[in-house]
């Protein structure tokens, strides 16, 4: 294998693959990226096992040449260390010269760098799923899906399918949630098109890689599913993950429709307070936030036995609805209120131990919150 | 105590001191800021036994009132908290109430802050030092003459007097020295005045953080001696650190002053190819940089058994005497390159295995560096 290559071009798809490698894989190959270079082209491949991105670079874009292929071929090549290398490169073009699938040569203006490789026939094969008739999305339509619910999978792993986002189609409604049994993410999106009935967990992690991947990537996305793999093709770019085993558990009668208080307030006003009471929650054990809610006002507090308390009055844009003494974590509703858009959010409460919602105009998202018993 | 203030300005004052808080103190009482209140304004104390800052905020400055004092008094509050909670106060002043020297109220806006305090009497008394012929030097050239030679200093403290800074004042000439007995950097600054012979050492942490202080603050510092103490005293505000106790190792012969081989190089050029060969060495277990200087050219090289191999050539600007081959950790070479100044560096050879230098045209700073032998 041997080729010339636009440096700036190739370092863009590098680190795109790169985003599936894994410092802690069992496999010492998969610390490698997989080059196929034909006259066509040059694929990349990175995995973990989990996720697999695959990015092809035509040796043409518009006519312009970008690759100069001296000698078709495979080779893995250390990934993380070819990254730093193409991005310390001071030269347009860097040169890739495989010797006997052991070593390869990375030239670029006076710098040789010698590389030793794995072989590429240890690579393993790792099937690309495709389907005929692909799920269709926006890229910024799907960044904002796992943007908006991605907060709530759980962190832990004792019970595993909670990692994951659930993605549900019914009646060309896609219905995407995520919870980690004390708050949910609720996302709903309608599909113009008619769409088959599905029901996934995509895991968490997988989602927060796409997610970085596309942010700057206008345009379509295809989303192709088999068995237990799902699959989001781009523009010469597929991003693959398997999904997690396991049923998902039903959610939808959790959320309230009846509320017995809503406030209004200023998103960026909230989340600066919410912020500054936190403060005494960071040093000690409690996370615990307290809303009483009076006719004129809303005190809102934290108390940490060891630090100290804080106390902030605030008085809501609108208020509807019966007085409430409610405490629940803080982290929860800040997280909720980073992720939402408007200027405006309104919180909605059923009762002192019941779980309540924040919402914005947009109706399609739903951030629902857990109570803790406060004395 | 109880009084109200410019938050912008007490917050400033707070950033200053703080830098002598440390989180592993053995004293509790150490991570508090003690605040001293009079009519004339505030003392501020933070010390962690051996760095100790004092700043002291005037209640008017020209003409402008910056502290309403209502009762004066003592106070030690958490400084890590107070901080934060100064930092998000969304008002322009704050009001502080010590209640029975257990409890400090914050206030701002719609907000207050009840924290939790130790009481100030368990607060250490910690002398300041003062006389009345400091050495006068400024503070730029202070910063400049910490900058360029702590990065010598050991890390490790198998001979804690190396991690320390030497200054020695002979004929009214300062000899600023550090040495982890690999590398070395020495800096020469002429006094225009009469000074008194001495020879300290000062720990090179409390360096690093009187240099982050004095960074920004044009002016004089006037430094005053103890024992075993040294004081750099600006404008209201005052750091003080504890000296190292030992005798520093003679070194003055330790540089070179005949050279076999001179190379120039642009530093910055320079600096890119040591960066970009290092590459190799961060993920193995070598540092270990060669230098092939031949006629026309030198061959800079890494190679690691692990990972691989590089090599880069290079033109040397200019070049003088006799071919060499040598070898040294890469790490201490960059490091001399990035803190020099000028845009062309020289490297002065004498041997194989003997230290060479690397200076630029502002004589007053070596940096020396030992080679290994290579095969």
């Amino acid at each position: 294998m041997k080729f010339k290559i636009i440096n700036e071009i190739f370092i863009e798809a590098i680190n795109n693959v790169n985003r599936a490698l894994s410092n802690k894989t069992p496999m010492p190959i998969l610390k490698s990226v997989k080059i196929d270079l034909t006259n066509e082209g040059i694929n990349l491949t990175a995995s973990d096992s989990n996720i697999t991105i695959k990015q092809f670079i035509p040796t043409f874009i518009n006519d312009k040449q970008i690759i100069f292929v001296e000698e078709e071929g495979s080779s893995a090549i250390p990934g993380k260390l070819l990254q730093e290398v193409l991005r310390k490169a001071n030269d347009e073009f860097v040169e890739l010269t495989m010797i006997e699938d052991k070593l390869v040569h990375i030239n670029f203006k006076n710098a040789v760098f010698t590389l030793n490789c794995l072989d590429v026939k240890e690579y393993p094969n790792i099937n690309l799923i495709s389907s005929n008739q692909p799920i269709i999305v926006d890229s910024k339509k799907l960044s904002e899906i796992i943007r908006q619910t991605v907060i709530s999978i759980a962190t832990s792993e004792s019970r595993p399918i909670l990692t994951g986002i659930n993605f549900k189609v019914q009646d060309n409604i896609l219905y995407c949630i995520a919870t980690d049994s004390y708050r949910l993410s609720e996302k709903i999106f309608k599909f113009d098109n008619e769409i088959t009935d599905i029901n996934i967990v995509v895991p968490g992690k997988s989602l927060l890689e796409l997610e970085k991947l596309i942010q700057s990537k206008p345009g379509e996305i295809k989303i192709h599913l088999s068995n237990n793999i799902i699959s989001f093709e781009m523009d010469n770019l597929i991003f693959q993950s398997r999904l997690l085993d396991g049923t998902y558990p039903e959610t939808s009668r959790l959320i309230p429709k009846e509320f017995g208080l809503t406030l209004g307030f200023n998103r960026h006003e909230l989340i600066d307070i919410v912020d500054r009471v936190s403060l005494l929650s960071k040093e000690g054990a409690t996370n615990i936030i307290k809303f009483d809610v009076y006719e004129d006002k809303t005190i809102i507090s934290l108390e940490s036995t060891e630090i100290g308390k804080v106390v902030e009055e605030v008085h809501p844009l609108s208020q509807e609805g019966s007085l409430l003494r409610i405490g629940f974590n803080a982290k929860y509703l800040l997280d909720a209120l980073r992720i939402l858009d408007d200027n405006i959010v309104k919180i909605m409460f059923t009762g002192e131990v019941r779980p309540f919602i924040v919402k914005t105009k947009d109706e399609s998202i739903t951030q629902l919150i857990l109570p803790v018993r406060i004395e």
